[in-house]
């Protein structure tokens, strides 16, 4: 058993859930940015019918199931689109999917007229365009290879990089400080 | 010559064979998860067609000949498919092929039912959705990107990432646990 | 708030704002290489018509959006060429745009001839075919992928890898030697 | 200037091209095998015309011309093979080209047939299919992801993983021990 590696990362993430408990017991909506977020922040060419795409990351898939298991609403902001960012979108059933505008203010007053207020919003964004979110959200994280700026007007800087689970470090953080009992098949059922 | 690299690389090989050795010389069986564990974790849409585009390694693809080589069944259990997901079983001449169901207790059990017991079974995984059959394997392992759960129920946690070579890892472990002598190429044959 | 973060960050930006300032305020023009520069230096085939796929960084896409906006002229010299990067090209609607000529001089005269001193132009490439602008731009980057006669002809070996955000760290340290203000939509506004 | 960086990177390389310097200086011919030496190892399917994609570095590729320029000649050996494998060993006009045969005994005696001895073949390869050659060519080197038996018999690891400039970091050492002048277009031209 590596039951060390197991308790290791457990305290790591308890430690996370605790210090930011206040901030994210209040959290019912769960956004995203795309490039640099979803993904890794990677553009390929992929015709004109597909547009531009993109490598989205399975932890962070199964992440989004977690979090909608347990009542959050999820969804994407994305000044990109493309094809692929669309199926990605369908596959996870977001709540929320704003595609192609790079000014992201309109979204999340959208959100907030669906009765949401600004607390209950985590946003997770990496660059100039995820600001006003970022600021306004409840709880604001970005990744470690943001400018300056957005990694001071943030509550967490993930540990992981762009696109490499990212989000599910986040997910993970606010599960335990949420205190979620997950549900998921088990030979014990 | 590389001596001392193939040295230490050889000493901590060793090592990790000795330390699981009870449990690895029971394998009969070799199955893994897909995304995260064959794969980077990256998922890319590839058109209608083919579905998510997944993308392997290719000292994976040797390690699963050795195994076979050696007699050991080998194959997948993944919640996801596509077409390159097809391709790469038929490649490897997988075994087991099971795609398409997030629920992947009955596929362990069909396994169970050509008369493998659960301790001849070895199993790669890094989700929730994997966790009843890495709770019931005879060797379970993970990669270190895995959330805290999932480490602590597993006998391994690998140095390498998700689909860079992780699965190659555990079967240089293997092998060495099992003692087997590879059958390649050779000026000498 | 992870103001640490961001005030650590912003520090080491600062810094090299302040060693280059000289060189970095004469700037007018911002030019790259592509193939491991603009990209992480990966070539996939995609068929006769599309030529080798080249993956860029959406990272950097947002800095060519902030030098335009502070009337920084934008362009690649490429010895390559590929559907990929006509059309990465004009998302980012570039000035100059130089394209499968491995000979890179006859662009940058031509851009000399357009009224810009050598002082006033900015360079990053990685490999040989790069070196005779990198000697005359001035200010020359590249990344640490690069031979050593590279590395030595420049003022700034980047932190960050191939394509891995590697302009947009070039980027950000000019925009703070040149002091510019951000114009992104804000709540503010 | 990054000098200092310039001056660091030489010393390294400078160091390894002495330590090898009596083999190295033989070499006549630059083979490689490519999955996880001239690609990064990743395998994704492109549909039945296009086989198993994989992906090459622009780095390696300049490296090729640098062979070629100084009378090297260059080549692979795999045992996969794809439309865009071929498509690569055409844009970079290898002079040897095995592909699609797992067995690579037989394409290292055809080169010896051409005239070439043991000694006069640098061979980089990942893999126990590799072995055989690696094991006989004059100079043999691996990267640092391979199997401990691959590391112990090779001559050099790469620092640089698989696919990231790893063959280009053999080449640039080859270079200094050969003492080539390179020949690209420059200014003083």
């Amino acid at each position: 058993m590596t039951l060390a590696n197991g308790m290791a990362a457990k305290k790591k993430v308890l430690a996370l859930a605790k210090k930011f408990k206040k901030k994210l017991k209040k959290i019912k909506v769960f956004l995203c940015d795309v490039d640099g977020i979803l993904t890794d922040g990677r553009l390929a060419w992929a015709g004109e019918e597909a547009g531009f795409n993109r490598f989205f990351n399975a932890l962070d898939g199964l992440g989004f199931r977690i979090l909608q298991q347990n009542g959050i609403k999820v969804g994407v902001i994305s000044g990109g689109q493309s094809a692929g960012l669309k199926m990605r979108a369908q596959m996870l059933k977001m709540d929320y999917y704003f595609v192609g505008n790079e000014d992201k203010r309109g979204p999340f007053l959208k959100i907030l007229s669906d009765g949401y207020t600004p607390e209950e919003i985590l946003f997770m964004g990496d660059d100039f365009i995820d600001l006003p979110i970022l600021k306004r959200a409840g709880f604001a994280a970005t990744v470690p290879e943001a400018s300056w700026e957005i990694q001071a007007a943030v509550d967490y800087v993930t540990e992981r990089s762009m696109g490499r689970g990212c989000v599910r470090e986040v997910i993970d953080i606010l599960r335990m400080a949420q205190g979620w009992q997950l549900k998921f098949p088990d030979f014990e059922d």
